[in-house]
């Protein structure tokens, strides 16, 4: 059995082109009726204001599958511990043996949920988008606005964020010499919006960020904080005023994402016209389908990412021999 | 994080007084309603007739919990190989970080569901027990008996096997030089159910191996094989014919064990006096309370074993210095 360290990992694993190509790919897979999603199961750790939860999602056809164990135990900061770890484990599909044991500490739930991004940004932004905007400015800030430098060309970008000032200077510092282009912090997420063709929200807002007013013709919105039934990063009055809104799983984003405030403002519900993003991968729907259009996509996770990216993660250490192979 | 191989833990983890205690405390726990144990995350595999299960349970107080991936992939077989596989990862209650892999391939699962059979059997087999019976010839044939040898003195044991008559003589042969006790093979489930006081059966069964005109006054009887719903080793009326019924986890017995057969057949439901194994534990029931009752023991295998075991086999592989630090 293999045992990948998150050190390895990073070396290996970028959110580029191949790591993109992967996750959209799995989101086809979910579309065609051919992945086994389970519910995710959670252990909750009330005393830590912890949660473990394991998520996984069998693809047929793809030689191993994701089981994925994260925790989030907030109580950890207080002993200068990072709140988030955990680790992907890959299990064979033809014979069920564990075959790698990935210690992300969740790097790759980055990365995949990034690559979300840039499938949805594909299909979803408008061709020319001189500005884009960033709400937050943590990790997720990141990898989002290096999954719109794949699939955009970008000019500029705008960045708010709530807290952490310092954070935010590190940010546009970091991002502008890593991918060359202006990055200005602004005062507000109105700014934002306003000014942007694209918008990013990456937050765990359980407060609506955007407001409806602040939609205009051409802009694309994806809301990639919402993974709870706490959590709203947008109003819900938004997704009634776009003209197209689309979602990584259904039924999950009516149960923890920007489609479940929507519903319980009543604003739209099941039988209201959401597309899935594998519509868009497969061509079932075209995406956007003019430059005027306001499109929404709503993010939540989903196992079928965990596994496409566990998979490219595994390929590219045994290739680069970063794995140690271990005693069973 | 620490890594054991399923070697160090064969050497290190033996079905013993200890790892009885840790699983016995363990269902302490989980009647006094401590335990968190979500339902089973399961992901059928069906192309090769395969299956893989997690089970965890969170028990405060301990220092960490387990997280159990289990497989059993049924064409494995005709590759050679085994059809059951998988692991154990340990989650600090902490921190969530993972502590270790255990690298089991299902031993620990042989060990803790053996254990929870001595625990059945000390409180519910009669004090004395000269001969005992046992159904089946595998594994957990293997570690029943060694249950028993732990909580009651044996004179003679009795031993049926529908099947594999090579593996009949195998298990006489071992049992009687590793147990230093007398072991006969004999032809039919009657005899065993006669003769013994205590019974335990572990097999696969799908139509009941035991009818309920064997049973005799001061029988106490542990099923053990039952853990899906298409299982049966018990004619439903021998629970019916019982003074006393426990269960391990009774919501689980009711839907995979022995208590759905029984429930299914109109025998009993979830108002009959099922009486939980932690119950007995506790001091809350006497469990067997005269040489002359008939009792039977339906058990299914709950999270809480797995998290017991993984803790010993974890604090016995770093003691003895068996299980690799490796990177993160």
């Amino acid at each position: 059995m293999y045992i990948a360290s998150e050190r390895a990992l990073k070396e290996c694993v970028v959110l580029d082109g191949d790591a993109v190509a992967q996750v959209e790919n799995a989101f086809g897979e979910l579309q065609r009726g051919n992945a086994t999603v389970p519910p995710i199961l959670m252990i909750p750790v009330p005393e830590q204001h912890g949660e473990v939860d394991v998520k996984t999602a069998y693809i047929p056809g793809l030689e191993y599958f994701a089981v994925k164990v994260a925790s989030g135990f907030f109580t950890n900061r207080q002993l200068g511990l990072p709140s988030a770890s955990g680790l992907m484990l890959l299990i064979s599909t033809q014979t069920g043996f564990p075959e790698a044991v990935l210690l992300d500490n969740g790097y790759l739930t980055q990365v995949r949920t990034g690559a979300a991004g840039a499938v949805a940004a594909r299909y979803l932004a408008p061709e020319r988008t001189e500005t884009v905007g960033i709400i937050g400015s943590g990790t997720q800030a990141r990898f989002q606005l290096r999954a719109l430098s794949l699939v955009r060309k970008l000019d500029r970008v705008l960045v708010y964020s709530a807290y952490d000032e310092g954070g935010l200077r590190a940010y546009v510092e970091e991002m502008q010499s890593e991918l060359g282009v202006t990055v200005e912090a602004v005062d507000t997420p109105e700014q934002v919006v306003r000014s942007s063709s694209v918008v990013v929200s990456t937050t765990p807002a359980r407060e609506p960020v955007i407001k409806a007013e602040w939609l205009h013709p051409g802009l694309h919105i994806t809301a990639m904080g919402s993974d709870t039934e706490e959590k709203q990063e947008l109003e819900a009055e938004c997704l009634a005023k776009a003209d197209l809104v689309v979602s990584d799983l259904k039924t999950q984003g009516f149960r923890l994402g920007e489609l479940r405030s929507a519903k319980a403002a009543g604003v739209l519900d099941e039988s209201s016209p959401v597309v899935q993003l594998g519509e868009l991968v497969l061509g079932e729907h075209p995406g956007r389908s003019s430059q005027e259009q306001i499109t929404i996509c709503d993010l939540t996770g989903v196992g079928v990412q965990d596994t496409a990216i566990a998979l490219e993660a595994y390929r590219r250490v045994v290739a680069r021999g970063t794995a140690s192979l271990i005693d069973e």
